[in-house]
């Protein structure tokens, strides 16, 4: 089993674009996040203790979203959000927005475990003890 | 042959993570309004114009951005925008980001024409004369 | 006495800038939903509900934000949001955001009461009734 | 005399708000950048050119803003920009918005001098070569 992170947020006023809808651009925003938080909730490290301790960020090298209902103004949201699998050196999580207890879109993110300086987006071996904080109960 | 759309911008301050590069929404945030003035430049309308005309908006429903090299605060970047096809309610459109002429991202959106009410989701056949527009030369 | 709502956030990594603090605009987008949640805290509305029943928007006119401190990813912050002043038809939001315990920064912001279009921002008298649900114990 | 800098952008659709206004965090990131765009003017360095010459930032410590008039989806605004006052370790900047010759914002920043780590906010005197390079014609 994987462990799976779930978050609730609103949909604020100044997430939403003049058809009232959230902004394309701030699901990838909000799933960003969300994968500080599964993180997060796997490592028990905040996203600076995680930078701190392993030198690592995970930026993101690919990403998909498909929108299939829109999330309007005030709209309460809960992401799960859980890895897909993980790749020697990248790994892919799933972010699955839920309005009401219906799926109304989702975000795939491949992300690379880049050591050092981010921007070289050069990847390096996940550590297996990271791996294996993912495998809940 | 299909109308390019060309269109250039520096990454600001207020773009970048603390990783100095780009942050990732805001790729989508660039791709978004490289698509109206891909419109604009094929209709001769800003959005507004075309909303006026139409009623119509032109929703996304999927899109896939691929990142290869970083964007860093400061960088020129050049982003190439056309139709890849134009189905009978959806389309899709590839923007091409050019960083001293290097390819260094792709966005790639599906969006569908969308009358009255963009929250509906529901899709009309895009109008032939919007679709004439597109072919360049 | 008057109604204080407060509300707790943490910082994101695309709330952050180069200089790995929240990029100063944040700010604003902080404060701006701070103060829908303190009227929804006072009327018991959401601000669609508010918009439903009032037919009234709350458009920025002034705002001015003093930094102290700066808040830094992952920072857990909390803020602090209260009327300073009913006028007639105007009225001012103080938000004060705390780090630990420690003033970090405020933001004033001063809003019309705008009834049917916003983008009028022509603005009329606050109801009384709104007023009164201010008045906290 | 001081020098000004002017800048032309258009309202994107993901800088606006149900409300079809620019929200007013953007105002802030518009004014950020064009600061950037002054300083590129005077000092004939981009920002992270900056950076590397004198290892300094300019973070904001105060800001005010005063919207007069809204701006739409589409807009074309010009900003311009200039130092109204250097003082030892800060200075302040003036941000008029136009639209169409009009003035429609207003936004005024406190910025300081800040010399290696811009989180401290720890001011350092602004170099008088700096200064010199505002005094224009």
């Amino acid at each position: 089993m994987t462990l799976v992170n779930r978050r609730r947020l609103t949909v604020e006023w100044g997430h939403c674009d003049p058809a009232n809808m959230v902004f394309n651009a701030r699901y990838f925003e909000y799933a960003d996040w969300s994968t500080a938080l599964l993180f997060q909730a796997a490592l028990g490290m905040t996203k600076p203790e995680k930078k701190a301790k392993y030198d690592a960020e995970i930026p993101l090298v690919d990403v998909r979203g498909s929108f299939i209902k829109p999330l309007m103004l005030a709209d309460v949201v809960e992401i799960a959000s859980s890895i897909e699998v993980f790749n020697r050196s990248s790994f892919s999580v799933l972010h699955q927005f839920f309005k009401g207890g219906e799926l109304v879109a989702e975000v795939k993110e491949t992300r690379v475990w880049v050591e050092a300086d981010p921007s070289k987006l050069t990847s390096k071996p996940i550590p297996s003890e990271v791996i294996e904080r993912f495998k809940a109960g």
